[in-house]
């Protein structure tokens, strides 16, 4: 089974957002097992949306549309979507009831403008949108049969939808992607009977590709042939993906499946296996501080408060995270941190010396176990002969002392901050790891 | 002029990798006078590849296609376009002397494979690509007639080039906008003799759309015909673009005529304009602090090191930033900014005194002019009935006193630190022009 994915909007097709919402959706269907062929986006514009929609209908058999479905003249979609199924807009109860909610807890007036976002085609099921007032549109052959019409486009020859589903979703992220959680997502894998896959990600970290592939390959060969190996490559570490997929109703055996393929992993592998279902480092530093039970701070001076940033976008870092500084000048890496002014002297504040005093201070005064620090040269301006734009310090301080490393990156400033961070991450994790848990 | 945009991959058609290079694409064809009509994601699929190519050049007069050039099976952009073209690879001297470059400065030793780097369809343009080893083809019909082949389709009816151009580039994305800039968008313009477009963008703070607009009608009115302009909101501002197009020998006239009418608006709604050609808050808030010539310190509580993380991504953030304090735990706030113990016993961390002394201890602790502070209870959890989740304390500390601010936002995490950073970013801004200068 086949999905493409039809996303609607000026915005979108000029740049000015990047479309996030094509790789969400992509993300949730292949997780479901539904293959996904094809993206694309087109601005709010009738010839391009009627000719789009036959296409992508013709070409899969599930087109998940967003956009244009707002009370303004440009959002045009749900007019497009009468006239290829040649039926007509009406007032859908329910969803109005849900657009008078919106409108009360916000406080605002309800116009007739805002009243025609509940206007839904005759031919579709509405699906309630609860987080906002543009509504949820299914297309199939089923509602079509029910209002006695048949399927066609004015001025083209009939399409057929035999088995065939569209959905209409707003475009807004957090709209359609608990739309697409709890609603779509479940009746597409009803609708179609899909596969039941069941996914389990492995984070690994501390042994290559190819050693791990090695030394795997006696249980990879002894899976059941419903499961299939992915390893997916990320900075700094290696995600490993099993897959199973079976029957709609064999989801309960696929669980097992992988249960106990996992199980019969760790005494093989287990030393490298630093996480289960985690997406990134971060998560994978909030995963093993709280293992361990330990705390951290950090004291940055190149990654001007990146480190922090990544960890406190994830819910739940106070159970762990006590703080940081972000250095940015020698003075205030002086007065905040406590680094010694003859350090910053004799040795710069790019140095090993500086970024160890940036740990060990960081963790002391901050009252944590562990404290990690930055300092470098991120560039464009600052290089020197010695210490070339791209030069950088990274140090660990816990419980059994300070573990320094130098680091040599290029030029772009965003990818040195990104690939320090990276560094930091899996050094702490290791030090962390190796003190004070072996799984 | 109509352009498409093609982008090969399955990492981004799974959702693995969000399609950042469609957009960036995008805009850098809208600035320089070139139409997006349509943009593609498709797998590394043959049968897709051959006919999405067939499919663009028929619907648009440019085709700007990423990806697929790698040297591994995967990678089958070259084959498919000497299939279309009926064309065959050979070695370019200029790339193989390229990708030799690039293997002995990274110290590798270059094999078979990585030399097929190298090889491009005898139909095209080579077009070096001095970042990376796959080289930009450039394919039009000067190039076609040259070596005497017409343009036919193997099993298709020929298609016709007659003045179109396919491109075929690298989809790693600093190897894409390099060449885009340096090579792409200047061949374009010279191709198709392009209309010339002068950009310039004010950034408008403090007055909402519609006052703006009615302050500046007369203005508007009278600004010559070559000149349109656009309205474009941002969270907490206003983006005014002024576009000039014309002939493809007009390009200093057009300059002209914006220059001249950007002069002849400062009278009017000058003290609102906060800066010209920058992109987003964070940058004017770097504009802002150059321009006064003062410092600033962060002392971040919700925000977690999203606020000095927004000012150390932009290149030259040492010439104002002096550092922060990511205060996460009530101990962090008291040992490393001085807030005090009974303070936030009596009214905790998430409370106007709280900021108030968080944003003047960081001024006077990290020695800056201006200090700005968050705490606030950014979610999913840590809510109470009389704080509920989303509630946020903001604060500016200046040499005239600390200003405080209450913000209520929703229950989603992400949002509620990008719109705490937003606020206090307009806030500061506020205060530093209020107090230091008048345009």
């Amino acid at each position: 089974m086949k999905a493409t994915i039809l996303n609607i909007g000026d915005e979108l097709l000029i740049g000015q957002v990047v479309n996030t919402n094509a790789s969400r959706m992509a993300q949730m269907l292949v997780a479901a097992g539904i293959d996904v062929c094809g993206t694309y986006v087109i601005g709010d514009n009738a010839d391009d949306i009627k000719y789009y929609l036959r296409h992508c209908i013709e070409r899969s058999d599930v087109v998940l549309m967003t956009g244009g479905l707002g009370p303004t003249k440009d959002d045009i979609t749900k007019r497009m979507l009468c006239e290829l199924f040649d039926s007509e807009l009406y007032e859908n109860e329910e969803a109005l009831d849900n657009v008078k909610r919106i409108f009360a807890a916000r406080g605002y007036e309800l116009t007739p403008i805002n009243r025609q976002q509940a206007w839904v085609p005759r031919c579709c099921t509405m699906i309630n949108n609860v987080l906002g007032t543009a509504p949820c549109m299914w297309y199939s052959e089923s509602p079509l049969t029910i209002n006695g019409e048949s399927l066609t486009i004015k001025g083209d020859p009939p399409l057929s939808m035999s088995g065939k589903v569209l959905v209409s979703m707003p475009g807004v992220p957090f709209e359609m992607i608990n739309l697409m959680e709890t609603e779509v997502i479940p009746r597409l894998q009803r609708h179609f009977r899909t596969d039941q896959i069941v996914n389990k990600n492995l984070l690994v970290q501390g042994i290559g590709e190819s050693f791990l592939s090695d030394l795997i390959e006696p249980w990879e060969l002894s899976l059941p042939k419903s499961i299939r190996l992915a390893y997916l490559p990320q900075s700094g570490m290696l995600k490993l993906r099993l897959t199973a997929r079976g029957g709609h109703d064999e989801r309960e055996k696929l669980e097992q499946q992988v249960d106990e393929a996992v199980k019969r992993l760790y005494p093989i592998a287990g030393q490298y296996i630093v996480g289960e279902d985690l997406e990134s480092l971060p998560e994978l530093v909030a995963y093993t501080m709280k293992r361990a039970a330990k705390t951290l701070a950090t004291a940055e001076s190149c990654t001007g408060g990146t480190l922090a940033h990544q960890l406190t976008a994830l819910a739940g870092a106070s159970e762990y995270f006590r703080g940081g500084v972000v250095a940015y000048s020698n003075e205030v890496k002086e007065c905040a941190l406590g680094v010694r002014h003859e350090t910053l002297e004799a040795h710069g504040a790019v140095s090993e010396e500086t970024v160890r005093q940036m740990a060990a201070r960081a963790r002391e005064r901050l009252g944590a176990d562990y404290a990690v620090a930055t300092t470098g040269i991120a560039g464009p301006g600052g290089g020197t002969p010695e210490k070339p734009v791209g030069t950088v310090w990274i140090a660990v301080a816990g419980p059994k002392g300070v573990e320094a490393k130098l680091l040599k990156f290029g030029d772009r400033r965003a990818q040195t901050i990104e690939r320090t961070c990276n560094a930091v991450w899996a050094e702490l994790i290791r030090e962390v790891r190796g003190e004070n848990y072996e799984i």
